[in-house]
């Protein structure tokens, strides 16, 4: 595997490449990112997507979007960082990795001594990105050798979505996981649900599998039940969008209804998320806002009408899963199972800055 | 609404038409069959697709296939009948309305005496295919004024697949029960599953409640465990295929994970279907072969590949929903609640032929 996600290109004056997965798996085609609004349009677009690639994303976005304030006028910057955060911060209005970047970012500036020149203040904001892109490298691979202890030898793993080297800096959460077990040897089958309307399973997920060697078989949605039935699933694994303080996780549409049938067949469902998916601000999964898109994206399909006019659509992006459903969460610090309150605080409550959120949902 | 799913045009040497159901809801396209032959490969290619509307297609099905019988040849008419019967038997393997319908079709011509002469037993099968297909006209009509006593004003009901109009002679049978309340001045809103990977519900079932002024909204089908979440979904009513004597189900894949679904949310699930969908010779579900359709179904949408080259696809046509998991069933007699054994004995017991249909699946 050789590609990368996402790229920085030169010094604080350079620009982002990301793979365009709006185009996968037909073509491998690098989208280039020069300005903060076109790393909003490549997030809002879904070209970037995963929780832990948008908020990559958005912390080079807002390096793009300070290159253009002279270097002569730090006020200008600091003024400017307001402004390229608030926007950035409207392109997903789920995925909470991307306000703790974006927070992340806001302390590079905040935190410099007030006379700090605006070229350093430059040079530490790319640092900054940098350090979120190089430290998810990393706890990828931690998420991928904690969650394997949990899948044995010869399992079916069922997936859905994409919580893999597409979606964060390389590797993945959720298919880091299966990677680590190929890596030990441990042979698995893994069965990836397409993920409706925009088939990110069937797109993504299937393609980094099939690209590794991995046994994989594709399903539409509404088969996991009969494979759970069959008893060809061992163990679910996905991805979070955001996680509570008391475990519930927003993620993709569709894990909600997985969870409620893992349980209903006795199989064991884990989610896998860096730590800067949690939001401990947030009591419970409740007061998430669910995104809903276009209607298009359910209507359409390769460009062509699907359903006839006049009948409305429900497209909710996400869904929240209570935390009751939930076997483990898998984090780059280990297990955390049971799923409760106590476990999560004491894990992860010395991480996350207190991510600077829109109180509300985005307008859209 | 003025489109007919099926129609006879003609005597014995007459020809059936059928709505192309794979071209809607682009566009009415109207099919012609004028063998048997024809009619095998619009059941297999889901041009005629529902449990019903294949039984009574291949009850003309069989008129078609004896027709170029000489009329001075009575021992080849029933030579060629037989051919005929086990040809069109073998075009889709779970639906037990064509076993019941070839059945009805064959004691036409077993009872008849054996003098007949071949003009007479044309006209004898042509009038049998002719009353399949009006006392399914009948028998929906029926279907809708039970199931109407299940809904309530105001409900939120979701569907899955298409158990409409295009499915049976007219009216439906789970469409059924919503246009009687519509009839009935009940308000209802209508959530409909797309049902991947045909997408008969965004294609039939949503065309066809458009149609007849229903409010009306498409989900994906893993949207639904969200729907009822929120408190939006009443009842689910769905179709059957076939139904075992203990009253498991045969549906469309996706049937079964809604069922469970319908449970865990405390939301009433129902089945509706004609006394010649059941089975009484099968004591369970389990035995009822699953048909595996063409991976090509999900690997491409509209001519355009959506998946990697080397993924394995796993594509059955339909599960099985336990009996133990639906709220009532809605036959042309009434209602059958609870679903069990001797209620469904006593309700269809004296109705179905034993039916003539293949021990083993269809190969395919």
């Amino acid at each position: 595997v050789t590609w990368q996600t996402l790229q920085w290109i030169g010094g604080p004056d350079g620009h982002l490449t990301c793979i365009d997965q709006t185009r996968l798996p037909a073509e491998l085609v690098l989208h280039e990112c020069r300005t903060a609004e076109a790393v909003w349009e490549a997030i809002r677009q879904l070209r970037v997507r995963g929780a832990p690639a948008i908020g990559i994303a958005a912390a080079y976005g807002v390096v793009l979007g300070v290159q253009a304030v002279a270097d002569d006028d730090p006020a200008a910057l600091r003024r400017r960082l307001d402004e390229v955060l608030a926007y950035l911060a409207t392109s997903r209005p789920t995925a909470v990795n991307l306000f703790w970047a974006l927070e992340r970012m806001r302390q590079v500036v905040q935190t410099a001594p007030p006379q700090t020149p605006v070229s350093a203040l430059k040079e530490a904001l790319l640092r900054e990105a940098r350090a979120i892109h190089d430290q998810d490298r990393v706890l990828c691979r931690a998420i991928g050798r904690h969650g394997a202890e949990l899948i044995a030898d010869e399992s079916g793993v069922l997936t859905h979505c994409n919580a893999g080297g597409l979606a964060t800096a390389e590797y993945g959460t959720a298919l880091a996981i299966l990677f680590t077990c190929q890596d030990q040897g441990k042979r698995l089958h893994v069965y990836v649900d397409e993920t409706r309307p925009l088939l990110q399973g069937a797109r993504l997920t299937a393609w980094e599998l099939v690209q590794r060697g991995i046994p994989t078989t594709l399903i539409c949605d509404n088969m996991a039940a009969q494979l759970m039935r069959e008893g060809k699933v061992q163990a679910v694994v996905v991805g979070a969008d955001r996680i509570a303080a008391n475990g519930d996780v927003a993620n993709k549409i569709g894990t909600y209804g997985l969870a409620v049938l893992a349980r209903a067949h006795g199989i064991p469902f884990y989610v896998a998320a860096p730590l800067s998916s949690f939001d401990l601000a947030l009591a419970s999964g409740d007061p998430i806002p669910i995104e809903q898109r276009p209607a298009e994206e359910v209507t359409h399909l390769a460009g062509q009408r699907i359903a006839p006019q006049g009948v409305a659509v429900y497209n909710p992006a996400f869904d929240v899963t209570p935390a009751h459903l939930i076997t483990a969460l898998v984090t780059e610090r280990g297990i955390i199972r049971p799923v409760e309150r106590a476990a999560i605080a004491a894990q992860v409550g010395s991480h996350a800055p207190s991510p600077a959120r829109p109180a509300e949902p985005a307008a859209r």
